[in-house]
């Protein structure tokens, strides 16, 4: 994502009380703060969160996490969201500490087109390389469930070798998303992509 | 297949004691043709017959079909099968006719370099097309499984597609297969392609 610095970030991280300034301190604890039970679904790269904040409105019995590693970024997710929303919480985070901040409490794990690292001595760097996949295996609840959208096909291609390698079962593959489903929700990103005709791939993971 | 013409193929292939004529008296009875409960494995589109008769002997508790649409290609195949192999079969005919021929029995159907048929107009006689998948269902004792490996990648994405949205899982999937997995049963094929340095594509499908 280019990155465009905006005004006031700092306020305007620190007047939001979605976004969880001490987030290691609710590890194994994420239900507690959401004050229920439901099914805590986390994005991994939020960008400017049209997708998360979309679905919390859409699926208030859903809880859901934002995670973006950039303030400015974050800042202008903050701006889009209701005041009277309950389901969604924000961490401004490296998603490398992901360990640190869950544990055993997550249902389903959103990546939407996350950097693809094009050269080969960064692939360990992209979020569905084998290093991210192990930390990932801590996080969640019971069933693990990966569900992945990118514009970009050697991105795609590697991560549905890696997760397949670590026995996720593969489902949903579209390598034409927008072809075939017609009722989704998009990321700003995928709005753009859809505009210009690009393709957009996409899948579904699971483990138990 | 680029085909050959085989001297005496009607002679081979009426002395070949492994060769079913009349598959279709067989159908839901292929068990008792074997005399036992063992697992039964088919490949559609053997060729030559490399990989399924190296498999035959490799593992005896497993019960083989191979299929093939040639007589040519059949006669070829009939030459290399050892006389002493109980665990063998063989069925000339077209894919088309497989669910006259099977009726819950197969527990696995595998699908080696079949024909790409590269043009749009011909996509419905791919092995992996919905009409087939469809066919497929009614074949298999119980859990669907499917392995497939090809040297045509746009026939590889389609089939990740169409099997995923036939309600398949899929795993162990490869875009590279020699490169991770080195101890492989080879195709005819498989072997030239390696020595090529083509790239082989791979992966496992199952359905309940």
């Amino acid at each position: 994502m280019r990155l465009r610095n905006v005004k006031n970030k700092e306020e305007i991280l620190n007047n939001c009380d979605c976004l969880i300034k001490n987030s290691e301190d609710y590890k194994g604890k994420w239900s507690s703060l959401f004050n229920n039970d439901n099914p805590i679904y986390i994005e991994i790269g939020m960008g400017k969160g049209k997708f998360i904040i979309e679905n919390a409105k859409k699926y208030p019995n859903i809880n859901y996490i934002g995670i973006e590693k950039f303030d400015s970024v974050m800042a202008k997710a903050i701006k889009k969201i209701p005041s009277n929303i309950e389901n969604l919480k924000l961490i401004r985070m490296n998603a490398l500490d992901i360990d640190k901040v869950f544990s055993k409490e997550i249902d389903l794990i959103y990546l939407n087109f996350s950097d693809p690292w094009p050269k080969t001595r960064w692939h360990d760097r992209r979020l569905t390389s084998k290093i991210f996949l192990d930390k990932y295996d801590s996080l969640f609840k019971d069933i693990k469930r990966i569900e992945m959208k990118t514009d970009n096909e050697d991105l795609f291609i590697y991560s549905l070798e890696t997760l397949s390698s670590k026995g996720y079962a593969l489902s949903d593959i579209s390598f034409d998303y927008h072809k075939t489903d017609t009722d989704i929700i998009m990321s700003e990103y995928e709005m753009r992509f859809k505009a210009e005709g690009k393709n957009v791939y996409h899948l579904f993971a699971q483990k138990k």
